[in-house]
């Protein structure tokens, strides 16, 4: 379910980008367990002030985002909303072998499927920028995150073979890794100079004046898939770490182990140093 | 989906009462077109007044209406919203024989599997009474009504043999049936004798100063199956008139004919006496 003011800024984002995104955040849930996207529903109550072409391109940004992922729109309702613009979608897909959050285990390497932070530094800088960014063609530099924030673009893992867990990264690294070790009952440990991080994360970050390794960890909606596996290796993805009997930490490139939780990890940090644990 | 202050009005009815309307008004839209439902996904955006124990009511009416229609909930998503009350609900079914709106045939019967108008009417009298019902079985005489709005117990037809097309009364009989006659590309006269008024709506309607017709041809959400048949009778259903060639008409008592449209009949009246065609 995504609602006007709650999940999405129309002064930032095109029906278009709207409509495509929604695709694409309910088709990252579907391989977040191994599965593949069929059948699309779509549930709509309009604000009155809406016009028909908003409603037009907004269908057109989900109609391209479906046929690009061969997901048939099957149905629907639309309905008269009083406050803002809602959308529920219901994905249906099926899977040969279904991945969850809880096969996680003690030993296993931690992977992830692309660079984080990437969407949360493109969402930063559109704020800077305050205004609609129409034409991802004119973006260059850092400015290309717009387009990974606006219209993240999930993709399944090739081989689910070994794969023990698996989650997509919509609230973030930390949160989600969160969730994964909850499900598992397990442990973790980032090996934080593992984490693999874009170029253009990294100019975006010392223009914005942020540490990267904060989108990185914190950051949410990038929609990358962050598994496990007993493989050492994963094509195409980046070990960043391991899962252990209990405990979740940060190793950083000193040695030093600090704690995380959901919320984070700068919070243990104290007086610039940080609380060293171990 | 279901908003709130749009489709409906927690200072009328308990949040349990909500919870299994939502899954009933769900079911009729598979009944309807011949089949059975099976999985239920909720989508649910929960302003901040909303306490947990509002929500515990909500998820038990569901539950206990999805219990009862052998209906299995199986996911979904909650989010907060910042204005009302939000629910979208996709409900999974399979049929045998799939039955659609464009069936209706010249020469068919109508027929209706209920008593038309008394969930209208039982709106109008919880409407006058102003407050919530939390107990059904206070209830006595018209009043009784009041039940049919509040929780819809739509029924699957029994056969599919003949049936020819199908749609349950949700917006009201003449609109329904104008969107069957639309899709089948047919006209229908409604025998107005015919449509079955139940002792409980004749007595509402008088206390209302009313005409029972009025809300049994246009008062909405029965959750009523109008279907249509080569037969003349349907065990358990009410013929209630004719698809035809095309013209949409209801014939009174005294062999008077009217045209209908999806907006109602009542508009083609004048002075008090009609505007007879034919």
């Amino acid at each position: 379910m995504l609602l006007e003011g709650v999940h999405f800024d129309l002064s930032l984002m095109t029906p278009g980008q709207l409509g495509a995104k929604f695709i694409a955040v309910n088709a990252s849930d579907i391989y977040a367990m191994g599965g593949m996207p069929h059948y699309f529903v779509i549930a709509m109550g309009v604000p009155g002030r809406c016009r028909a072409s908003f409603i037009d391109a907004l269908y057109r940004g989900i109609a391209r985002a479906a046929a690009e992922m061969n997901i048939a729109l099957v149905g629907g309702d639309t309905c008269s909303s009083r406050s803002g613009l809602v959308l529920s979608g219901t994905l249906i897909g099926s899977s040969r072998k279904t991945v969850t959050r809880s096969g996680a285990e003690p030993g296993n390497s931690l992977f992830i499927s692309g660079t984080p932070g990437d969407s949360a530094a493109g969402l930063a800088l559109l704020k800077r920028g305050k205004r609609r960014v129409t034409s991802f063609s004119t973006l260059s530099g850092p400015r290309k995150l717009i387009r990974k924030h606006l219209m993240p673009q999930p993709v399944p893992l090739r081989k689910l073979e070994g794969v023990t867990s698996m989650i997509d990264t919509s609230d973030g690294l930390l949160i989600d890794l969160s969730h994964l070790c909850d499900e598992s009952r397990v442990g973790a440990t980032i090996i934080k100079d593992r984490i693999p991080l874009s170029e253009e994360l990294k100019t975006a970050a010392r223009q914005l004046k942020k540490d990267p390794y904060e989108f990185a960890l914190r950051g949410g909606e990038d929609y990358l898939l962050l598994f496990t596996s007993p493989s050492r290796r994963y094509p195409g993805a980046y070990a960043i770490g391991q899962i252990t009997e209990k405990g979740r930490y940060i190793v950083d490139g000193r040695g030093r182990k600090r704690p995380f939780t959901a919320e984070g990890y700068e919070h243990f940090r104290t007086s610039g140093r940080g609380t060293a644990v171990n």
